[in-house]
């Protein structure tokens, strides 16, 4: 008889349909089923569960759980949310990486090609061409460094963007410099025009862009947060767009998603809310992934790296 | 004494003054002089006459001129003016090929990533993320295989589009699918999911995307026209985006030009309005490609290849 694996955290009986379907494919010989409809036993003997946004109570009432492997890159909800060990897998997938990448150059050029400005200026009917800013007289400052600020700088690089990076320990990254730790943040900060969120979500870097933080930027930079909300503080963030310090924000994260209708996130005239769109998981792409993960373990009985609880990635 | 060369059509005091400084540092032994600072044995004289938008009637007032060298790649207000043959020479320049193909790449993305959708959703207070879809799934066609538009097909390939090119006479270009002439307009419009003008102004590209070029895109396709504005039917382009045919147009260049504040482009919801940014002149790169013109004709005699006023360019 085949195996059990539960698929936990869909957020509607349509996505559990098309994830259930896609994933099932990849996955010859396993039998992957939604938490809602696995029996007593099947919960009580299941190894390996599959998670979108789950309810942390529900891989809870998995007793027997060995790891667990997640749809997204960021976890930040799961890592540290059991009672005991339990490996929680980031999806570490090379389209999600280029999706993203994609999105940094995408919204870079947004800014670099000034559209927000020329979106007010439609707007009131004003021709106003402002002057062109090379890519090369352009500095793009990636925060993070793991797969998708690897890939986000090869991109820019690749379109003749001056790129920077800063990670929590040293990193290498061909073709750019790097700094790295508390120490290495100032003088980063202080060539930026412009700074792209690509850490995950930890103690650590919950609230990491502060006031200090966007002081530090070059006069009239801006900010791109592609990672999780509360690394940036948005009362500061605000208060910097306000005082004309940072010329304009591209938000695609939040403290709360869906972004509340009352935020004045929403008409802030330096904001460009997005609605969690940039690096989307593309599930074909996962399915391969993930089933390559599940084939290791089913053949060395060893579960994948998970997330270091203690750095909370 | 040093040869006089005119310098014509500078749009004000501050540009002419820009223009004169940076042309006179690439052109050691040559003296540019504004026109409007000519003596009249100066203007009976001279030679050779570098334009920027200039009254065709001052050109004319230059009964020697042996070739004009425009400072922009469009020269159609200038093909025919003369009663007499006189080369125009288009200018040709690496630096705004790149800024052209960065532009088309820059405004692909625009509307690959929905970017007009979210801003709209932004003003409504709407979070509704749309699917992704990839930069292989879009067909990006171009209209136009010159210098502009082989190296937009360039940048796209490397973002990972899919792109087709159109030209008027036969032409290859390294990774994509080429058609040429009337007769193999229509195939290549009826896979285009984005379209983009490239062409040079001339008798036979006026009015070149009517309404019926507009039907034969792909349903809701989208429209960039960084050419010339006359390109494009106004009339016809506001049917197509008014009966959903045509899902967004992003103009950078309009029939009257700044876009007059009575025109209903203006406030169109499908309809992004750029203050003809797209492909500046770099005046660096422009006045070493200038120099290197002149200084041929100086050692030969020949002047450079003019448009071929048969086609207009």
């Amino acid at each position: 008889m085949a195996e059990v694996v539960a698929l936990v955290g869909c957020k509607s009986p349509a996505q559990e349909a098309e994830y259930l379907q896609i994933l099932s494919a990849a996955m010859p010989g396993e039998r992957l089923v939604p938490f809602r409809r696995m029996t007593d036993a099947e919960r009580a003997s299941v190894q390996v569960a599959i998670v979108a946004n789950p309810d942390p109570a529900e891989v809870a009432a998995l007793p027997a759980l060995v790891w667990v492997q997640s749809l997204w890159a960021g976890v930040e909800k799961l890592v540290g949310a059991f009672d005991r060990p339990l490996p929680i897998v980031r999806l570490v997938d090379r389209e999600m990486a280029r999706t993203m990448a994609e999105a940094v150059l995408a919204w870079t050029y947004y800014l670099q090609r000034d559209m927000p400005a020329y979106a007010r200026q439609q707007r009131e009917r004003v021709w106003q061409p402002h002057p062109y800013r090379k890519p090369a007289d352009t500095m793009v400052g990636l925060l993070g460094l793991g797969a998708l600020g690897t890939a986000a700088a090869e991109r820019l690089i690749g379109a003749g963007f001056s790129v920077t990076g800063w990670s929590r320990t040293p990193k290498t990254v061909s073709g750019i410099e790097t700094s790295h730790g508390a120490d290495g943040l100032p003088a980063m900060l202080g060539r930026c025009d412009i700074l792209v969120c690509l850490v995950p979500l930890t103690p650590e870097t919950r609230g990491l862009v502060n006031a200090a933080r966007l002081a530090a930027l070059k006069d009239g930079a801006a900010l791109i947060n592609f990672a999780r909300g509360p690394i940036v503080v948005t009362e500061d963030l605000i208060a910097a767009l306000d005082a004309g310090d940072l010329s304009h924000a591209v938000l695609d994260v939040f403290d709360v998603e869906p972004l509340p209708a009352k935020s004045s996130l929403w008409t802030h005239p330096g904001v460009t809310v997005l609605p969690h769109i940039s690096g989307p998981t593309d599930m074909d792409s996962a399915a391969a992934t993930v089933a390559a993960n599940l084939r290791e373990y089913r053949s060395t009985g060893q579960p994948p790296q998970g997330v270091d609880a203690g750095r909370g990635y």
